[in-house]
């Protein structure tokens, strides 16, 4: 099943309910979707695209129209409210301005509706197949046996489907390669816990669960092969991902363990250099409350970031559905990705 | 207050309820003082020294005797009962034989009881002189105005008063410099943000409240100035202290930001090296609930060691009540420990 897909409306996989349950729920309009993305039950740049596209679509059939202009309006409005749900990410605007740019091309109420959620959906088809194209490129850095360590959740629950990260450990496994898998608990949401460990204990995959401050131990027993993790937006000089990302870089660097960032073009921002991007806080109860359960005093300060930058001296490879790219990546990147 | 003292009785803080409330407990008898080891309402290997000395004295109390031989066979059975409460907790042991031994001089009823408490007292005692003194060394390190990242708990609440890692922030702070704390939460049982974050607070210290994995983030924006851990065995070759402190080391050195560890002679094991010691693995179930919350599927693989080893390169110096040791620790550490 994919995360994120149209069936006679928008549903897509609840992610706050897992691993406890599968629960797949239908956002009626935007501001459920707005909800829905706030509260990460959908998250991961690459399904936030494919949630911005199809959360055009949606604003479309959320009630009636007089006339086209007033349609287009509405979209308009509905774009920008539903790119302040989650300021950072950059890949839900793509989606937004794509699904959008599609539908103001209409010139009925009907057409626009059908431009919107074709555009959403080719938009969705399109993610699948570039997440399958970078698994192909990335399983070539993997050897049978390997043991692959990552952080948070790049997988097909961040994207419409296959993943990044895990995609490219998918495609290895498709290639009859045994790959074993370290998951990071990923603090203070545990997406790795929650969901890099439920979708591919799902899929059948190997997966070991570690608290995230375990990564020095593991590395240093020789308990790691390769590091391989997504990204929310590559700039010239950093990816910026999970908060706890720069962490992992910086012990597998002082192991000698190659750190890999698989991401689709659209994640990077080749403009922008890591002093543009600002970080986006999170709440301070994320980090006081577990569930129901208190782990800190009430009134105590708390620093929550959601991402961090990894300078790109600390990546190996990048993984894209246009090939791996090396340093220099100044040279590099635009080359391979044709800026 | 005190993490565990006699007032009339045998009275402790029960570290089970922080932070959520202050709560002092009075064990009765030894059985409850078992009961309170075992659920670690208290902990940490100075606060249990002086919970097994304070037991024997206890003992001493909880019934009437006809004579003062059927006193001292209570206490030797009281002595195992207690000892076995927490196997691998070797300062439990040496508190109680402290008591016990001082207490069989005894040549009456009266005196046994006089002198196990009195014995109790003086051991209690020393843990606070010794943390005073390991403080003192330590500040001298601190500079007015530093930031500190610690981890776990190594504090009062670890200790019979004042504390170790955070016993050297506390003289920093009574010499009246100004000194704020980056308190990392310490997963998977949350010691930093439950007990650091509280003790802290308490004393009107400043401490922010960040994941395990936000170090990285914290020392590449130049918030740190130094990082100062406890420590629960120092080998030849490396410190052992709770899961997590060996990453925080790496990050630290990639960052040139010292690492000091603040631990008492007690804690040096200088006849072994890190490959004698086995690491104690704890329970699967710390990693899949977080209280009553679910956060891993439940039939997920963990991995969940007890602790790791921080190889002595990492560490910038060791604090301790005879004076800051620095490199080579070969040479410096049997000098000023006086092996």
């Amino acid at each position: 099943m994919r995360s994120i897909f149209w069936d006679d409306g928008l549903k897509l996989i609840d992610q706050t309910k897992l691993p406890e349950k599968l629960e797949v729920i239908e956002c009626r309009n935007v501001e459920e979707l707005a909800d829905a993305i706030k509260k990460l039950a959908v998250r991961g740049a690459p399904a936030l695209e494919a949630a911005g596209a199809y959360g055009i679509a949606l604003a479309a059939r959320e009630r009636e129209f007089a006339d086209v202009d007033e349609l287009k309006e509405h979209l308009k409005k509905a774009a920008d409210f539903l790119a302040s749900t989650r300021p950072t990410a950059v890949n839900l605007f793509v989606g937004i301005e794509r699904a959008l740019n599609a539908a103001l091309k209409g010139e009925s109420v009907e057409e626009v509706k059908e431009l919107a959620l074709r555009e959403a959906e080719k938009l969705a088809e399109e993610d699948v197949e570039r997440n399958r194209k970078m698994g192909e490129y990335g399983a070539e850095l993997l050897e049978d046996g390997d043991v692959v360590l990552t952080y948070c959740n790049a997988g097909r629950l961040a994207t419409v489907d296959w993943g990044t990260a895990l995609g490219v450990v998918r495609s290895a496994v498709e290639q009859g390669k045994e790959i074993r898998v370290i998951a990071c608990e990923t603090r203070p949401l545990n997406q790795g816990s929650r969901l890099t460990c439920w979708e591919l204990m799902e899929d059948g995959i190997d997966v070991t669960l570690i608290t995230d401050s375990m990564v020095g131990i593991v590395m240093q027993k020789g308990m790691v092969d390769k590091v391989i993790v997504g990204a929310d937006r590559i700039v010239r000089d950093a990816v910026f991902n999970k908060i706890g990302t720069y962490t992992v870089s910086v012990v597998a660097k002082h192991h000698n363990i190659p750190f890999y960032v698989a991401a689709p073009k659209a994640t990077f921002d080749w403009e922008r250099t890591a002093k543009d991007v600002v970080i986006e806080e999170r709440p301070r109860e994320e980090l006081i409350f577990c569930g129901k359960r208190q782990i800190a005093p009430l009134n105590v300060k708390v620093y929550n970031p959601a991402f961090d930058p990894t300078p790109l001296e600390n990546v190996t490879a990048l993984i894209t559905e246009y090939g791996v790219i090396y340093p220099p990546y100044e040279v590099n990147v635009p080359k391979v990705l044709k800026f």
